[in-house]
């Protein structure tokens, strides 16, 4: 048996194994305001105990990355309905659940004042200065007709495809579709 | 090279990987019948198979765990409310899709049962029994005004935060959220 | 210290490491047009990059994989009713926000093609052309009363239980539930 030959092996399979890094990756998918909720207490707690964090916004998810007070240039008859029809940033997200016209939403983003639990805004801001990535799907993008140019000011903010995703949740620790 | 210092080394670097734990973590976040049914079906299965499994109950999910025999002392008045509002305990779960005004959930029931599939409430019995671990998201329970003594007897039933799912998820062989 | 017996157990428990193989396993759990796409693409991605895919059909996931074009032979009566109520075929999904009475879905449709996305049907061929593996979900088969012979053609599918999907879970790098 050749040690040093077994050894450095060993080092390299353990090196390139995948899901090694204490990373967590996640899809957010939904466009309901509880899930967005859910899916920034967790990426928050997760990067405030040290671990990388990096979300991927892929279909009703890019609504919320909108800006309300942005403006997008020209755009297609589709992509303008689609704007019109989707919620306008963040602030517009409704409950999937107990909507309930309205009341539901209301009841609980009053509750999260009351309680001291942090709004989605806010979430955002400790995102940001916790480096918490925010990559966003360039095909939903493309799909809806939404612009680079109408989204949330946010570091690095990267625009990416599916693949990004994968590669970083095969090193990832932990990954979540929500 | 030194041999033992490199190996002990690996040794320890492969100790202290994620996800090299054979665990299962899931966050239960939805309050729908069928997606209650799926979670507890996969933490059954999982532990059978000798994984240990914690599962983090959140958001809808927490309504899940109220016993409608037990009674919560003094509420506010929104706690009150949600706890009207909110199904009381398991039995009064909906399905997701084709709940048809009670009777697509009654149907699933009823062929559940023909079937020998175990109910949610023998799951839970199951669950029990082969050490599944609940915990309880103490921010939920804040939220919408739950209490600890209106939830499910459940051996070392716990009430933590998203850090406590985070440590369980990051050690974790597999992690879900539902 | 032993060396040889030393780096034998080390590598012994490298290569028994949960999560440790390029595999990426999903229970496709709901019936949405638009997370059935969002699974196919990151399931093609994922083997297009290499990875190992199997995806778990699971309760409303299940009937996206009937053949419109299929009989299933004689059912009992609740089975004939789910036969009846529940989308035939991937082609008869629906989106799971803005469907608004057949637009949203149809516009979502309309668009893929336009901007050259790949419909449903076309990532299916891709993911057969791949070798991604399609596990059918048993007791949803059974509950819902359908056949493995109303099912889709596609290399290999298999109908099996959750511990199936736990096991190939629990050497997967990525694991989600859509």
């Amino acid at each position: 048996m050749d040690i040093e030959k077994e050894l450095s092996e060993l080092k390299t399979k353990v090196d390139a194994m995948p899901g090694a890094e204490n990373k967590l990756s996640m899809v957010v998918f939904s466009g309901d305001l509880d899930k967005h909720i859910a899916s920034m207490i967790i990426a928050t707690g997760a990067a405030a105990m040290g671990m990388k964090v990096v979300l991927f916004y892929t279909f009703w998810g890019t609504a919320a990355l909108r800006d309300p007070a942005k403006k997008a240039g020209a755009k297609n008859f589709l992509g303008t309905m689609f704007g019109f029809m989707l919620p306008k940033g963040r602030n517009k997200l409704t409950l999937s659940q107990m909507h309930m016209a309205g009341m539901g939403t209301a009841m609980i983003k009053g509750l999260m004042k009351k309680k001291n639990v942090a709004s989605l805004d806010q979430l955002f801001e400790v995102a940001a200065m916790l480096g918490v990535e925010i990559n966003i799907c360039e095909m939903s993008m493309d799909l809806m007709g939404m612009k680079k140019e109408e989204m949330i000011d946010y570091p690095n903010l990267k625009v990416c495809g599916v693949a990004s995703f994968l590669a970083d949740a095969k090193e990832s620790a932990v990954q979540l579709f929500i």
